[in-house]
């Protein structure tokens, strides 16, 4: 049975990802007591592509907000993959969302938002969170947003 | 009545800013168990003014040190907006400073002792803290500093 | 008496470096509840050479692995250091990998390899964690690579 959060997502069209598996010596997600803590996610979409560039020069920055969207999509698949149900999540502590940018570039909370947004709109007020939003000078895979997560899990 | 930190706060000529307000889909602060995390705070003055710039190019090392410090007492604003009295801090647990600053700027620790030494300043044992101190190739609004915290509060 | 997982670095040949104390007003380890925090560490070998420069342009992919293991040493040197044995540690929860990288570069996940690769060897699968990597416009001194931690500690 899908819980009440996967409906909120059924009813709001959106698809969770497939859990992206890391390749390498570390795991998506970890809990340490009810602190569920979750890796660094791309902008990776649920057909695979990555939106990938430097916000403010190859990408808008509601192209950044869509990318930021990305990757709290995929938090929210590695929270499943990890707690079984998201129903589980009792609130969102900490995003960290780092935008690939450059110099210059001063609008990383509207691109970081697009995250944020998301975590509410499925979520509610269990999805409103602490985070900071810095500029990185390059990302993974050349991502354009890079987001990783600590929840508050039951 | 006012805390011991606020009368301390009073003795070194300290003033708190407005802690400032989200605009969007975040918190500035939350508790999770024990543990307080504060947003990423940027360098806002008291009188709403902030200090911007890329350390090293637009503002010398002290400046960055200014605008840490500043990063630091809107932590501290924060945290008593979120706890009621600042008495209720047992410890900062971790800071993570990002200093806007462009390649082969590699004062980072002295930018943000500007941030250590107000916490120390002020709480004391409880304000020593464990911290990264990193560049970041830009930071909202283009702030000069950006710090985040996270507080064990009793 | 040496613990195992000392036991196991002398199997594998590994050296801890000195764990370096900070010269300003932070610790580079603090426990909160069951989780031991680690300040950033940056590329020093145990002689005290620093392993310098920016990564794709100075150094190679593989110049910055052994720079990510020698932040992961320091880091067990930390833990070390605060714990009295590293058999103490339950599972590496969190490592933050910044890496010293200009715009273009993308291949921070091998970098940051150099650190997830180092503790699984040392500490099996307590040395799984999450992580986030991602690139710094620069970092203290000049490091090519800087790794923050949160452990799980008994």
């Amino acid at each position: 049975m899908a819980g009440d959060i996967e409906a909120r997502l059924q009813e709001l069209g959106l698809e969770l990802p497939a859990a992206p598996v890391p390749v390498a010596n570390y795991v998506p997600a970890l809990q340490a007591g009810n602190l569920l803590f979750i890796s660094g996610q791309i902008a990776k979409a649920a057909d695979g592509s990555l939106m990938t560039g430097s916000v403010g020069t190859d990408l808008t920055v509601e192209d950044g907000q869509k990318a930021a969207r990305l990757c709290a999509l995929n938090i929210l698949a590695q929270a499943k993959a990890a707690l079984g149900s998201l129903d589980r999540i009792q609130q969102v502590v900490r995003l960290t969302g780092f935008v690939n940018a450059g110099a210059g570039f001063a609008d990383h909370p509207k691109v970081i938002n697009g995250a944020s947004d998301l975590m509410v709109e499925v979520l509610g007020d269990k999805g409103r969170h602490t985070r900071a939003a810095v500029g990185a000078s390059g990302l993974p895979a050349n991502t354009a947003v890079e987001v990783d997560a600590i929840l508050m899990v039951g």
